[in-house]
């Protein structure tokens, strides 16, 4: 069984920790096709190079030389633009775990003799606050970022000390930790960024070194918040969560991507700790967030307005914000529940927004990013031409480094182990070698619901394979073993559990059901009254005017046609696809004036009859600027 | 006939200008009764005193002080402070020409003395830039407002000059006046404010000082909007409508206010100058907005973020921005559109914005104000304790003096004269004194549909008196003259025209239908399918959780079911008020979990039967913070 000392990847509980299950590495699951074997080769080939040389252009690097004295100028960007590099380095650093690139030691390497000369004496490091603000430091944590930034390079620095990378980079990251630490947990600073991430980060940090104060840190971090104890930035407690003791709080408000790595770290705390309340109250708030402030995407945060977390069932597909960071932060927070709980819901949650709010964030070809992921486009082009298409970079380019270091990283949370046991989370075809049970992987998932599992080394004795049955899938699965068709009914936890003595060449076959569906919202969701998606196995669809016979804003769709698939090889833009047709009628434009009137809907949607076409939402904006909406209305 | 220059009211074009019709004043027109005669009442009684309170509180006077060199100590609020003053003079100024009052000529003098003191020699005039960034005075103009803020200055000016109240006041005017000319017209800088509200107050500051070169700047301004001369506050050139000039713009975008503070501008530089092309444009975008960018109450600016016009048909109610001063800059827009085309539906939309978007910006003790006006409230008070409640102040206070400014002027939108002829667009009780035919005006409107009007003065030969048919009553309104029926069928213009030799003592009855209507929306307005809502004469209604027998977000209207209205001498927070009925079920709580799945939604709602009840938007928020709706789901 692997050992967690040794798993090479970002969320690697200790031994004595409260995980119910052990997590694999990124070396020790090959992907080796599928969506997730297309999004890695292209995040090496394209995205990884992209956000080297933004390191250099967008100012991340010569901040550094700044902070460091060997340069002159202007300081470049937000105030927390280190965090950039940081993340930037975890991608190279799990990129160069999972297959060793040219120039990623050299990177890693450099970037932390430039970390180690900007830092000053006492550990402190910070290229904004030093530059710009050298009397500010620590002064306007409720805006500041120091922790935040601080959190991503502890972060980058686990990655490249689990890679065996990064030695003079853990050294730089345990130099601010102890600073931190002397600060605000020794020191009695009662201090708390108003941006959590440094939390998980600390956790880590202690997870790689042993050094028990920055756990400590954490848990004070995370046992403060909601005091009080953060100044205003001027948009208000809730945006920073500190409304509320985090153990009192019954859902996720204000900024989403600050309450999501907030609850990763609450999870962590947990995990190490055994402090059962903060499991307990995080639990709360990921039932309240996806009952009602998920979109079907799995993105999260329906605001613009403080990039947050609308009130319940205040889900607007069109001007959704769905910030990328806030579905990797998701995604972070799901793992940590999934260890610590053992449930597969979370491992479910994972899986719809890996496809569809994570993975709509990159364009095919890896070099253009959305920050924004809404499920709705109008052809209305007069107003946020800057938010509506994907772009190369952004001034706040928190989310591209961000997707690379996620997509770098993904095998990690293919599957893992447990006593005598191995749970498959997501079917990726490939190889999963947990040091008991190593299985090869053939799947054609998730154009395709097939998933053969070969045993190609099996331990003495029994073992469990448990294959996650889907919740979507939940009845219509079936499951062989050696050809025989065994129950796939799932246990209280979501799996198919099959125990056994295995023998190198023995096969699982898991069949799920990708007939596609129909999807419709609760009645509470007002912005989606009246209306219906598509989904096939985990994906979201969505109706792209490049595909339509008429304007997406006239498709009416006819919930009794049956639903067709179309097997695609090659889509120009898009690539390997499987599309959804479905029977629908191209409403007459509505009159002009007033659009308030006496007469009510009708029944019959008139209009032509026709066939809409649906492509997987992840795939959208990579054929044009047209319209685009997830749900459409019914007929 | 009322003389223009005699005319004490808010928008009075020159005598050679281009207005088809010509306005009345505060003085000619009497409000005694009705919702119009109540908030005037309020207005003085309470709201009044309090924004007086709130010029010493807030800071306008002592940073007038400040900058007169009189007084030691910091700036107060935003860089926008002058113009709260500005707006309160306006009020009061209005107020005391309707009916003099105590103190209030003592409040325009004192005021005006303190702004000469503080004025600085050249004419320049703005507290913030004199006291906290001398070195910056028209360098940032695309955030300063300094041209906005004396844009205000010149309406308050305008409006004690024509009350009769304000020489002094007038002379600081013209001395910054002159100032802006000297640079931003003689001078050659093409300047412009990021804020438009300058170019309507320039024309009306030349309308009452003849003085051409105002109009000239105004004009100047309003051709070099869109061409890029605005720098880029950091919030794009659609906030600002600096994206294109102004007549190639085809559709309202940005900032609300600006947009609409601007059309007024545009509308009375066609006014004075027959620029035809300026007209046309205006009237596009006003047909665009009220097709596609307005809600039912007449509100507008969709979004939070950037307080701005959404893209076409997106109308969410309960994210709806719907700024109270956007209500009252539509109403400044219309006011001009109607005297520039003398067609009805501009004074259809003024009563329109009047009982709902603007109504509601006042609680009924007209002590507490709404800064945003949404169509719907969830009871999910987590989120927005800040807006979600009217309030006493705000830090940026540009709404409740311009709330109070509009209703001590509201006599000046009733009614207008032409050749021999008396418009009336609006119905109150009261007296209307055109200088030709005089009325005595009977009515309980808009609770009651019956409209008496008595001819007090008659001139000699014959005149045509014409009553407004709003256009929700076409077809059903009757209309007598002396006792006898003749044909209430409204002109081209949307206005039943009676032409004869009037006498003392003629009256004429219009009777309009006010029975309650369900009034569906536009399929593409996604936000809002599936509903309808409840309006009655003007009325837009909604319901109030503290009026239901279950919860307001459980109610399903029956659409078959009679409405039946509900006359109510006094409800206890509201007054005066007539209640609407409808049938409707109570539906079960959604199922808890993940809000997406397979049922579609059956077409019986289920859950009990019971009756839902309305009462008029405006009236909202004053018994408690529960939910409301105006667009209720359908069975």
């Amino acid at each position: 069984m692997v050992n967690p000392s040794q798993v090479v990847g970002p969320a690697v509980p200790t031994q004595g920790a409260k995980a119910v299950w052990r997590p694999l590495g990124v070396r020790d699951v090959d992907i080796t096709g599928g969506p997730m074997g297309r999004w890695q080769r292209i995040n090496r080939e394209a995205s990884i190079p992209l956000g080297l040389e933004q390191m250099e252009r967008a100012g991340s690097v010569p901040n550094l030389r700044l902070a460091a004295g060997e340069a002159e100028g202007e300081y470049q960007g937000y105030r927390f633009q280190d965090s950039d590099l940081y993340k930037q380095l975890e991608a190279v650093a799990w990129e160069h775990a999972r297959r060793p690139g040219p120039g990623y030691p050299e990177f890693i390497a450099e970037s932390a003799a430039l970390l180690g000369r900007a830092q000053r004496a006492d550990g402190y490091l910070n290229s904004h606050y030093q530059v710009v603000k050298p009397g500010k430091i620590y002064a306007e944590l409720e805006y500041s970022h120091e922790m935040y930034c601080a959190g991503h390079l502890f972060q980058a620095a686990v990655a490249g000390a689990r890679a065996g990378a990064g030695e003079r980079l853990t050294a730089v990251a345990r130099r601010l930790a102890d600073h931190l630490v002397e600060v605000f947990l020794t020191g009695g600073d009662d201090g708390i960024d108003g941006h959590a991430e440094v939390e998980t980060a600390l956790v880590e940090l202690y997870r790689v070194t042993g050094e028990r104060s920055y756990l400590d840190l954490a848990a004070k971090l995370i046992d403060n918040r909601g005091k009080g104890l953060i100044k205003d930035s001027g948009m208000g407690p809730l945006y920073a969560q500190d409304h509320l003791p985090v153990r009192e709080a019954d859902t996720p408000v204000g900024h989403a991507v600050r309450q999501l790595y907030l609850e990763a770290g609450v999870v962590d705390v947990y995990l190490e700790t055994g402090d059962e309340s903060l499991l307990e109250c995080s639990v709360r708030r990921w039932e309240d967030m996806v009952a009602t402030k998920m979109y079907l995407t799995g993105g999260v945060g329906s605001r613009h307005d403080g990039e947050a977390f609308g009130e319940r069932h205040e889900l607007p597909p069109d001007r959704a914000y769905n910030e990328s960071c806030a579905a990797i932060a998701s995604i972070h927070w799901n793992w940590r529940l999934l260890l610590a709980t053992g449930h597969g819901r979370y491992a479910d949650l994972i899986e719809r927004v890996l496809y569809n709010a994570f993975a709509a964030s990159t364009s095919a070809d890896g070099v253009r990013f959305f920050y924004v992921n809404p499920l709705q486009r109008r052809d209305d082009t007069v107003e946020d031409a800057y938010l509506g298409r994907r772009r190369e970079w952004f001034a706040c380019a928190c989310c591209p480094p961000n997707i690379m270091r996620t997509v770098s990283s993904l095998g990690h949370y293919v599957a893992t182990t447990a006593d005598r046991a191995l749970h498959v989370h997501q079917y990726v075809p490939g190889a999963i070698r947990s040091g008991g049970l190593d299985l090869a992987v053939a799947t054609g998932y998730p154009w395709d619901g097939k998933v053969v599992l070969t045993v190609d080394r099996a331990p003495g004795g029994p073992w469990s394979l448990a294959l996650r049955i889907p919740a979507w899938s939940a009845g219509t699965a079936t499951l062989t073993v050696g050809g025989e068709s065994v129950a796939a009914e799932p246990d209280e936890r979501g799996y198919a559990v099959v125990t056994r003595e295995w023998r190198a060449g023995d096969t699982v076959e898991l069949g799920l059901d990708l007939t596609p569906r129909l999807t419709y919202p609760n009645r509470r969701i007002d912005a989606l009254r009246g209306t219906a998606a598509v989904e096939r196995g985990p994906l979201v669809y969505c109706f792209e005017q490049a595909d339509q016979q008429a304007d997406v804003d006239d498709l009416i769709l006819d919930p009794r046609a049956e639903l067709r698939v179309i097997d695609k090889e090659d889509v120009p833009g898009l690539g390997r696809t499987v599309l959804v047709e479905a029977g629908a009628y191209a409403a007459e434009p509505p009159a002009t004036g007033l659009p308030y009137g006496s007469a009510p809907p009708t029944p019959d949607p008139g209009g032509a009859r026709l066939t809409a076409t649906a492509v997987p939402y992840y795939q959208w904006d990579n054929r044009g600027a047209g319209a685009m909406r997830v749900w459409l209305p019914l007929a």
